[in-house]
């Protein structure tokens, strides 16, 4: 000892005088604590005189953070990506785009305006999504909030209110209006948790009572949260006549989207890149572009002693083999499964487990903002027709054009029903559909666009779906290497369907990579 | 008859044919309807040959409302503005700004940076506001998205969590589940409301479940809503620890803030302009900014019997007089009190009814965006300091530096012990309480502003309370005119604290002038 304290010594002292939270901004300031930022981030150790070659198939999220990666730590990529482009599902359509669907060509005819996009996969990253986001910042991705959810959007049900559309707020706040009253009136005491004491039954009495914004006598007489029939400026505000409680329940919303906002991915605020969700393709092709071998379509994939090796066709059709020390495979595990190779059998079975999801996505431009005109700045309005949802752009307001979201269809029956169609047939659809949302829909809109994910090309369908069953058993197969071949991509994560699972699902393959060839040099 | 079909025809067999969203459609395209954007909008009559002189008290936005309308229709105005800028209380301070507070005059040090800016005032706008929205448009302000409520953002109370701030997602996701668990087990079917059948009845329970995220046997055993403790990636989610319901209740954010964004003008989502809230002051003086007279002060207010004449101490303190047709003043109502006027006795009883709210805000320029640390991006933290809530920017995302609002204080018993500060204390008060949101706050920012809206010179209060009996009472004799002198300002409205409410005070003035000016013709 020589009379210093120790850095515990000193933590102690800082807090008994500060308290926690002086203890952890010490304890940050001595760098003993990460900053919150670095938390989660991979950092792989430099490749120094042993670089590996690594060969990716698909140059999607999982694939592009990898290689960006492997090339940062010294490593040497060859990412193999089938389609005409990359980004995988994180793929913007501006005007000239192909949408590359297996018997349903289209080419996007929008203006060529910069806010002027449609984002056929993901259109938002919650800010929990924090190596996403990471990486945005530190490849420059310029990112505007995006709006999950809008108060002043429409519910539209055909079992209910006539039909018509209603102001999400109206729905929602006469519902829990109704919720609240039946609750307080129906509530026993004597019946309620022995955990509460009788401050804490009045308590959630008064719980009732704001929740539903009912009067003094527990009773609901309709609420300003509804907006104003009319007045509320200069003369006194009149409420809007609140709506019956079966027809309310009627409509289907009070089971998923008035909680949709609460769950952990969809809670505010959500973000967009400035321009199009691929500004964040584009920024990882700036720093690997040069690796990323496009039109390469895998053909056979065969593990070695010492390596893998993957034959593939070429832009021109020709075949061409690739020898690299590891691979990481973002392919969807069925479409593996129709490539030659030499996978193990109990690899095999896991990858025919899991299936994918049917999303539809259509998207209109429209040559008026009319969402703008009835009070409407960015969200969702939603309908229990097959188009499900209708979004609006966060971006660009007061413009003279934009692209709404007409159709995001993410149950598998109605999805299978509008990819079955063709692109003109689901665009008819988007647009008769969208007439009972927006009256008049079909005169603002002037061009639309389809994605049905089932049918893009060398994809087939969009987020993997587990039974939990299957994913207990299969995920952690399909998470372990065959030999030097890893499965990545969010299908191999818990987060299917955002780029953070993709990305996390590289991570995981580095990292066991990492592993393996410290223990190489260990024993070597 | 010419054998040609009414409208009204036409209508009903388009509703026969394709329902009332086809009446709509059809209704606007035959012009019986008005198209939405143009609800509500005020269209003076032009001035022709009998243009008017307005003399306009105060150049915020009722005073620049009625100036740009009174200009469009063809009248003069001469807006007496005693501040040395204009805006009234949208009011945004950027480097070299001063703060006018009487005994505490500050001078804004930010550094000179378009995202560095402290909007003191309305900060916020609703998809709602029609007409504000609609100048907005008019005038060119660009818009973006603002985010007012953040799930990943903190809620703190001294008396719960021992002290320590818990993410709002947590404390939301947790008081849903236990309130909903709660319900579930205590309500008796026999005592719900005989509007409800077996069926709806069923779907009550069903809809807790959802609410509160309810497992099977409706108990509440926590939700991935709440984020994940650790996992969700490339492993299971692991469920963050359930929090005590009486802990929950303790702390009150179920009373106020978890119900925040369902009112009326704080739902998702809101807007701000890009730049500062005055960017909309900026574009009205682009359009009337000759007519504004700046540093004028007034202090006598005379009703005439074919006008007003209003005395005023100039920018070198000379007296001058200025002799309209009509006077719109919106001066707080109790500084009218003290000017020399001749206002009839009723009139003067009710400017002293209403008082004026004690709001505080205290803005900080951070040396880093420690909240995107934090995987905050926008929104509002809570605590039961004085400080009530921080703001988060919403604009400039992963950028160097950033303006947080360190306290917004609304409650007028806090922010009278705010406003009583000098700067320098309110700055440390902020600090101190922020520490217990955000550990080691005092570091992470570099220089703060506050505004005391009681002390504001000119205005010495912000939004104006009225008891709901002095309403009733006294708003109806102030929203009339005294002679040819209107009071305007949200003052007057059913909204005050709000843009929107002052635009309208000013299109009540209008429109009520423009009644007597027709009648003064018809009676000529």
């Amino acid at each position: 000892m020589d009379g210093r304290i120790s850095r515990r010594q000193l933590l102690h002292a800082v807090g008994a005088a500060g308290g926690a939270a002086a203890v952890h901004a010490a304890a940050t300031a001595l760098g003993l604590l990460p900053p919150v930022a670095r938390a989660g981030q991979l950092t792989l150790r430099p490749a120094g005189g042993r670089p590996r070659h690594v060969v990716i198939i698909g140059a999607g999220i999982a694939g592009l953070t990898a290689a960006y990666e492997l090339r940062r730590a010294g490593h040497r990529c060859t990412v193999l990506e089938a389609s005409h482009r990359a980004g995988g599902r994180n793929l913007t359509f501006r005007r000239g785009d192909v949408v590359d669907e297996v018997g349903a060509r289209q080419v996007c005819e929008f203006d060529d305006h910069p806010d002027l996009y449609f984002n056929a996969g993901p259109a938002r990253i919650p800010g929990s999504h924090t190596t996403l986001l990471r990486y945005c910042r530190e490849l420059g991705v310029r990112l505007e909030i995006f709006v999950n959810d809008n108060r002043n959007a429409w519910v539209q049900d055909d079992a209910a209110f006539g039909g018509r559309p209603i102001r999400s707020r109206e729905y929602m706040t006469d519902a829990r209006g109704f919720v609240a009253e039946l609750l307080a009136k129906a509530v026993h005491p004597q019946d309620l948790d022995a955990r509460l004491d009788a401050g804490d039954q009045e308590r959630l009495r008064e719980f009732l009572r704001v929740y539903g914004d009912l009067d003094e006598t527990l009773a609901y007489r309709g609420s300003d949260r509804a907006g104003y029939a009319r007045g509320g400026m200069t003369s006194p505000g009149v409420r809007k006549t609140v709506r019956g409680f079966s027809e309310l329940l009627d409509a289907d919303f009070w089971h998923e989207y008035m909680h949709w906002g609460e769950t952990m991915d969809q809670a505010a605020p959500m973000m967009q890149p400035v321009g199009g969700m691929d500004r964040i393709v584009d920024a990882f092709l700036g720093q690997v572009g040069d690796a990323v071998e496009l039109r390469a379509v895998v053909r056979e994939i065969r593990l070695g002693e010492s390596g893998v090796e993957v034959a593939y066709a070429d832009a021109r059709g020709d075949v061409r083999s690739v020898r690299a020390d590891y691979c990481l495979d973002s392919m969807p595990a069925q479409l593996v499964l129709g490539l030659r190779h030499n996978l193990p059998p109990r690899y095999v079975r896991a990858l025919a487990a899991p299936t994918l999801s049917q999303n539809v996505k259509v998207a209109f431009q429209a040559r008026r903002r009319f969402w703008e005109d009835e009070q409407i700045y960015g969200g969702i309005s939603w309908t229990n027709q097959d188009i499900t949802q209708i979004w609006y752009p966060p971006h660009g307001i007061h413009g003279d054009k934009g692209v709404v979201l007409g159709a995001y269809t993410f149950d598998d029956d109605r999805g299978l029903r509008l990819a079955r169609m063709s692109p003109a047939e689901r665009i008819e659809t988007a647009l008769a559909q969208g007439e009972k949302v927006h009256p008049g829909y079909r005169q603002h809109v002037e061009w639309g666009l389809s994605v049905a994910w089932s049918r893009m090309n060398h994809m087939l369908g969009c987020s993997t779906v587990w039974t939990g069953e299957a994913q207990g058993t299969h995920l952690p197969t399909l998470q372990a290497p065959a030999g030097r071949h890893y499965l990545v991509g969010d299908q191999v994560s818990y987060h299917p369907g955002w780029q953070e699972g993709a990305i996390h699902s590289a991570y995981h393959a580095l990292q066991d990579i990492e592993r393996r060839e410290r223990e190489a040099r260990a024993a070597a």
